[in-house]
């Protein structure tokens, strides 16, 4: 299995955004729609072996984490981003009158919201994956030897804040595919190439 | 200097698509949106040394070929859809009116529309680039030496066809970047990644 966990600090927390301005208005949910794609779209075909953490920490309810699972997703990704932002939005809408922070709302079979944190979700997928953060100045990626189920956390297009990555210090290896600074859906998709590559057992 | 080309079999030549349904007005330029954003967009960056060509071959005017040209490109490229699609619109529109073959129409600085074929824009290619031909049988890019100008032509969501695989037999190095079956703007970003790794003269 593998986890794609990205954390969108500025990401619209609540259904009210504009699919024809998804950059203008809200907080760049585009960026995440790119990011599920990258994630798990093949040409003509669909990766059933991914996992996507969506973690919203924009205004006005944050956070909210939104979770595509793979193995059982029941509702169709279509790789364009405005079909994804409706998937997006359907799940905040799904999860607006939540209040305990541990319930998961099932939105479609294999899509789930709820109000956990990124400490909570980094918690929750280290007991069974190894956690990379991918970034550019970590080891490269062709030096690491994955093994087993692996998850891979992102910051968006501002980065991770120094309280994150300090929460990150010692449970995550930092991997890098390159010296650049990449757009995070570039480097899923380059991530997700090239694990294809290695025998994973 | 990278080049990358795409032929799009089904895109629309007439400016008369609607940006609220990219996939179904279209004939898919949401592909070619998101082969633009992996070419050229790092995260905030641009890279300066791309050339992209779409070549559009769907109704009711093929074909039309677009060329973005980095180095000299004063329109701003954003990583959203539908901000680039406006952009291929906009060339759509000011190519309405070409007759001639060979004349190319200047829509912004760096930003060009003309009646050029597939095969026009190859032969131009090969002037100054080695030609590759990405594909899931060719080569694996890791075994091959790249040098200088490099050019890669990808087909779209449903591949390039017989005819001009066969036009590119002999003139373009098969290349893979796996053995699966990637989308074109997955592929362009672990290229972009791949050769950023590798010292080029």
């Amino acid at each position: 299995m593998r986890t794609f966990i990205i954390k969108a600090n500025k990401a619209r927390t609540s259904p009210d955004f504009k699919l024809s301005d998804l950059p203008g208005t809200s907080g760049r949910i585009d960026v995440l729609c790119r990011f599920l794609n990258s994630a798990f779209l093949l040409s003509h075909g669909f990766r059933k072996n991914v996992r996507v953490w969506l973690l919203l920490y924009g205004p006005p309810n944050p956070p909210k984490a939104i979770r595509f699972e793979g193995p059982q997703l029941k509702v169709r990704l279509n790789p364009d981003e405005r079909s994804t932002a409706k998937l997006i939005m359907k799940a905040l809408k799904a999860g607006e009158g939540l209040k305990e922070p541990g319930k998961e709302v099932e939105v479609y079979p294999g899509l789930y919201v709820s109000n956990r944190t990124f400490e909570d979700v980094i918690r929750l997928t280290l007991k069974n994956s190894r956690l990379y953060y991918l970034h550019e100045e970590g080891k490269p990626i062709e030096r690491v030897s994955f093994g087993g189920n692996v998850a891979f956390v992102l910051g968006d297009h501002e980065g991770l804040s120094r309280e994150d990555e300090a929460f990150l210090e010692g449970i995550a290896e930092k991997v890098s595919v390159g010296k650049k600074s990449y757009l995070a859906s570039h480097v899923v998709a380059y991530v997700n190439i090239f694990l294809d590559s290695i025998p994973l057992p």
